[in-house]
């Protein structure tokens, strides 16, 4: 069978070999200097005139000839003619000859015959701006490899500059590969994975200063992948081959790398991004991507990134950094660079960081991130409360007003997130879906600013406040209510198993799919379980956990499951049917020190808005008539 | 005579009365995917797909029914038939109907007969991506307001999405205003500005998400300015109006903006900015910006951006902050808030900021600088050595290795600091022109890494050596030849006073053009009017001061002054003669700690290099015979 082999090179290492075995064919042209924002400069660039190019007036006044002012006081005040004694002049206006300073108009009093009167003489040149004095004709405006920022083409004009040499965007190849691969845009069939890499590649390489090709897609089939790559080669600065870099069957990158030029190495000690081929055919570098998107993206930023930098003569960029307190444990394996995206929010006068999934698979991990954890290799991972510093992925600014919602996760939190943006840019919102105990559980540990809750406590029919007073005997919270909602079974369309309660499911050994424990779902399916006298172990995949009411609905859709617990909007995001079952209460549940916050004030308006309502109701499956109800302060 | 009136508005009030009186219109328009990075979503954008669609296979490997595994040990290994009993499948294929499990390629052996063994169990759904585990359907992707990022693109075309709702950019007229503007291609008059702040102006613009569109320049002329105004009104989102906000004779956009609107107020209590008018008409936006190029763009970045992020629903970006110490004193005026351009570097494990000019319009300041100090209104200044914070222009990690030179300036520096970009883009160099004797200093203070100076010692005969020793007796400190220059009397061309010595300056009362005191040049005229005999009082414009060699050129070139001491290369700028004096030696004086470091060897190497030597010399009057040789280690 296939031999399997990849290799486990440092990154730091890798990206030094990469870019001592490549060639870099730096090339400049000519811009105009209008033109040229963003572009990085080929050569150091100096004035070729002044700017001002004449003496000019700092003042709206009179011109005068500062000697011929000397003896002016309130004792004895000076006349001037117009004329010869003196010229008006406004701000920017050219010294007329002869004239070597401005007094200010306040200071200077209007005569009838046209004349004026000066209580002060003026000094010579005062209230002028010189020659040169915002660029002087000769002198260094921009060094090279410097990369124009508005103020630099100002500058450059200003000096008479308005052409100048930039360096050459390096063009880049992408080739997309796989024979299940198909365009985005395309309708999609059952084994067939839509290319959204390269629209991600290759916005990532725009971003970073180069100009991105997308070239067709290609299937698995090496001469194939041969005849693209070699006809990129010949076009393209670098080629950067999305996916095929792994060792399996049908990774063809390697041996066809192997073939046109030569691969420095194949598998970076890293995760994700471990099945990356760094290699040069032609002399041009040649970058082999892992299929995983995050993997992917992650890669593309250690190696291709430097490269174009290399190309313009820029130094790597990096990210603002930022020291952080852990809200979970964090393990990793010695020997792998980990790489871990983060949730991040300011909780109690603290920044709070979370994993979110680890997933090289998981875009959404990408989308959802505040930054970024680097678990160097060395290192096993870190305790809770231990203090790290992350890469940012979102300013700094940004994160100081990020709400942290943990616990059960709802749509209307997204619609509660959505709104807050609109009423105020400066807020925003994530979600962690740690389900409801975890939820509470976080805002006991000061590490989320609320959490949604929806806790059933069979012993006294009361939602959410028991297992609150449990968890959190001494912490003042608040809880508020946010909606009520319909929990029933997610069947196929027609449900055609035909089930109306638990009993079915165990009588008819249909393959379920539960949530994870914690979650309030499956508390509440734990309870009809006990009320109808049935184990666990009746229960056919009652094992099978997913941690997400969509999760639940897509397993039943996709056929891997005959039914779940769930809420409505799920069911019908995947056009199934939903026999309800119970409404049950969603809280949120606030910490006293964000309950007491401006933002939260915000919080708190948005769910007591009607227009909110109608807009959450309209969704069909819940009821806002609580909303806002403190249901213990 | 003219009535002069601005306000003092706080920049916060102002900004508050502009947002609350101005009529945002967002619009938004349906964007292709693709198209779409940067762009800010108009609506919370939920998945239509998920991503996997199907299960997919995690590893390469075999697709098995798990139930069919169980029992497999090392003891009783488990054979299974190919078709019935497993499938291939590599990483991302389809799990085929009724198999729900993958084992690992390497878990895996091949018999003879085309089946395989395997050792231990599968658990149901191993090695499996479900369905949605990347993006799920019904799921939010993004909210409403959130400017799209590369791997949100992916997660959207992920979740069957190709095009969404975006804001529309603002569109913003540009009006350049004044009788004395033309545009910066054209040939230069006296009396003639460049427009070159309606090209900054529209490239911040863009780079904060609107569309800038530049209108032709109106004359101060009260009926075009008016008419300009109400077209663009009629056609853009915001009009801009550069400049003419003061209260000066021909500033008519205050009268202009009452007219057609109303304005809402005249001037801010900022410095640099302060003539700025914020309006509207017609509904629309107007902002009057100042003419002086840094106060423009600072007016410009105070209110138009929070415009604009208004328009689109985004946050106001904020500038990453640090705390630096204060290299120099910088004083303020109560009630006016000051922004202060400066310089950053780190030295001896402090990042030290000094202040760079205050003209309002010098646009190299802004180009110079590498953060900015705002000192509040309530607040005199800070002193030196004092901890401030400033907002960053570039970023941190940049700074970490930003080589600040202090000192003479010379040409020699700047193609210095060119020569360090080229070799290591992370290595970059400021230069604060404090004269040799203000270098001296800042190396005392551990405020630079190194300073050119060249001060002859009249007693020895010697260069630099005398005064380091005076003014640092106790401090470890190193020299190094960087060249020999020439100095000589700049004159305008043909020397039409026929000026050889210094004699001819005093007998001819020429005006002349001095340099700031503790420069090396001005040093040296003291020593040459000193051995001439000659009192400072007879050399008409020993006070007039400028700061660089290449500003005294420009004053000879302009005609105000007749003669100046300095080096070739700013006479052959200027098209100016230049009769050789004295040839001088120019050191550049490191401190230890610097001298030891990376940054200081990769300086060094330049500073000997041949083709650096030849770079320099091909200039004229100098000369790199010891360039590198160390006078005092």
């Amino acid at each position: 069978m296939r031999k399997v082999y990849l290799s486990n090179t440092p990154r730091q290492e890798a990206l030094d070999r990469f870019l001592a075995g490549v060639e870099i064919a730096r090339r400049s042209e000519v811009t105009s200097v209008k033109e040229s924002l963003g572009l990085v400069t080929a050569k150091p660039v100096f004035a070729r005139l002044s700017m001002p190019g004449y003496h000019a007036a700092a003042m709206d006044g009179i011109a005068v000839q500062a000697e011929k002012t000397f003896g002016a006081s309130d004792q004895t005040p000076l006349c001037l003619a117009s004329g010869d004694g003196y010229r008006n002049i406004n701000t920017g206006g050219a010294l007329p000859a002869g004239f070597d300073a401005v007094i200010k108009i306040e200071d200077v009093q209007l005569l009838e015959d046209n004349s004026v009167e000066i209580l002060t003489p003026a000094t010579p040149w005062q209230h002028v701006r010189a020659v040169g004095e915002d660029v002087v004709a000769g002198e260094l405006i921009v060094p090279a490899g410097h990369r124009l920022r508005p103020p630099d083409l100002g500058a450059l004009l200003a000096g008479g500059i308005t052409e100048l040499e930039t360096f050459s965007k390096p063009t880049a190849a992408i080739i997309p590969s796989g024979s299940e691969v198909v365009d985005p845009g395309r309708e999609r069939k059952p084994g067939s994975v839509p290319d959204f890499n390269s629209t991600v590649i290759a916005t990532y390489l725009r971003e970073w200063g180069a100009e991105p090709y997308i070239l067709p897609i290609v299937p698995d089939i090496q001469d194939k992948i041969r005849a693209a790559l070699s006809g990129a080669l010949r076009e393209y600065d670098m080629v950067i081959i999305n996916a095929g870099s792994s060792a399996g069957e049908k990774d063809y990158t390697f041996s066809v790398l192997e073939e046109l030029g030569e691969t420095f190495l194949h598998g970076v000690a890293t995760r994700p991004g471990k099945p990356t081929i760094l290699g040069q055919a032609l002399g041009r570098p040649v970058i082999g991507l892992p299929g995983y998107p995050v993997s992917a993206y992650m890669s593309l930023e250690w190696f291709a990134r430097p490269l174009i930098c290399r190309y313009l003569g820029l130094p790597v960029p990096q990210r603002e950094k930022m020291t952080v307190t852990l809200g979970r444990r964090v393990v990793s394996e010695i020997g792998v660079e980990e790489f871990v995206r983060m949730t991040v929010g300011y909780v109690g006068g603290r920044y709070i960081a979370s994993p979110l999934t680890r997933g090289a698979g998981v875009t959404m991990s990408l989308v959802r991130a505040d930054g970024l954890l680097v678990i160097p290799a060395n290192t096993v991972g870190f305790e809770q409360d231990e203090q790290v510093e992350i890469e940012l992925y979102r300013p700094r600014s940004e994160l100081r007003h990020n709400l942290l919602a943990a616990g059960s996760h709802d749509l209307v939190i997204d619609l509660l997130g959505t709104a807050l943006k609109v009423r105020n840019p400066q807020v925003s919102l994530s979600s962690a879906h740690l389900g409801s105990m975890g939820g509470i559980a976080s805002i006991g540990r000061g590490q989320a600013h609320l959490a949604g809750v929806h806790l059933f406590d069979p012993e006294t029919g009361q939602y959410n406040l028991p297992y609150i007073r449990k968890m959190l005997p001494d912490q003042k919270v608040h809880l508020v209510n946010l909606a009520y909602r319909m929990q029933g079974w997610i069947v196929p369309a027609g449900n055609p198993d035909g089930i109306e309660n638990i009993e079915d499911l165990a009588a008819k050994k249909l393959g379920f799919i539960n949530r994870q424990k914690g979650a309030g779902t499956r508390i509440l399916f734990d309870h009809l379980l006990q009320e109808a006298g049935l184990s666990p172990a009746r229960i056919y995949g009652y094992e099978r956990e997913e941690h997400t009411h969509l999760n639940i609905a897509a397993a039943v859709a996709a056929g891997t499951a005959r039914v779940g617990l769930g809420i409505l909007p799920a069911a019908k995001a995947f056009g199934l049917d939903f026999i309800p079952l119970v409404e049950e209460r969603y809280d949120l549940l606030i910490s006293d020190a964000f309950y007491r916050s401006e933002e939260a004030g915000l919080l708190l308006s948005i769910i007591a808005d009607p227009s909110f309502h109608e807009q959450v109701e309209s969704m069909g499956g819940y009821s806002m008539r609580d909303a806002g109800k403190v249901i213990e302060a």
